[in-house]
């Protein structure tokens, strides 16, 4: 074992996504993260499996969290605003790391398998949250189908957080595009 | 170059679905499809690039008619409308299909690899859908927020279309879904 780093994780984290930005996913090594890093590739793998996982690494955390806001909605908020306060948490904590997830979201958008496993994450997000409404006795197909709009909402909410240059407030992003969500079923 | 097969490709896709309903996709070869089929390797080759392009091969063309269904939707339809106007095409080529669709889901449904591909056509179908409502003149973001629910609902849609034992009309069953989105977004 080697001695204990201060923050590793985080530096690795910062570090590899770092290099990802500068010189491209697929040409990024792990020997090049440790040493930014100031690591070793030991330390680098008692972190994370392998270089794509440092990009999907909160995931098992992000999705406490939304299950979490979903169980703890008001018992008299509608399907749909239950589903809603889940990806908001989800918004809020992606709001905290400051640049990092953008740079992580433009990272991603450059690869066809990061995209893929992009794509499997949010579908296992909107089954968690279909489950937990479940549980709180919100009837099928009603249940997947909140869930499905919530995180449809997400993604638009969460594509112009990313693009748009101006500090925009991801929570707040979210519940406009809610609104817009709810403005384009009615038939408007 | 082998003699030509009356309808090669369609037998192929039949002996395919079957075995993979009957042995599990990962454990059928080319060759056993071939055989069912009553045709050869080289054949199978020369429709389908591997065993999983069988499960696959229909998208181009399915791509096509959602598209084409939301461009020719009538100018007044609000976004949502023409969406599920692509959606509902889809659904009436997939109905045509009588059984095999099902078992297609179904074998689907075994592999978190055939998944994850049936995820990014999912979200490939929405890309196209928004695109196309750009093209009416929707903007940003009720392009993608209408084609991400039309998709949410033809999941929904399709899923009650697999399970359910009674022979449901999938084009009906989307048309129900879309209602219920209705009611959640609605906040009901």
């Amino acid at each position: 074992m080697g001695r204990w780093e201060p923050n590793a994780r985080g530096r690795l984290l910062k570090a590899a996504l770092e290099l990802y930005g500068e010189s491209g996913f697929e040409q990024t090594t792990v020997a090049e993260i440790a040493k930014r890093a100031g690591l070793t590739e030991r330390t680098f793998f008692r972190h994370f499996a392998d270089k794509r996982e440092v990009l999907f690494a909160g995931m098992a955390t992000m999705e406490e969290l939304i299950v979490a806001a979903v169980a703890n909605a008001p018992d008299r908020a509608a399907p749909i605003d239950a589903a809603i306060a889940g990806v908001e948490a989800a918004g809020a904590a992606i709001q905290e790391g400051g640049e990092l997830p953008r740079l992580r979201a433009k990272i991603v958008a450059t690869s066809a398998e990061l995209q893929e496993r992009e794509l499997v994450k949010l579908a296992l997000f909107a089954a968690s949250i279909a489950r937990e409404l479940e549980r709180r006795g919100v009837a099928e197909p009603a249940a997947s189908l909140a869930a499905e709009a919530a995180i449809a909402v997400f993604r638009v909410a969460f594509d112009r957080w990313v693009d748009e240059a101006n500090e925009q407030d991801l929570p707040r992003l979210i519940r406009e595009s809610l609104g817009q969500l709810r403005a384009v079923t009615a038939g408007q």
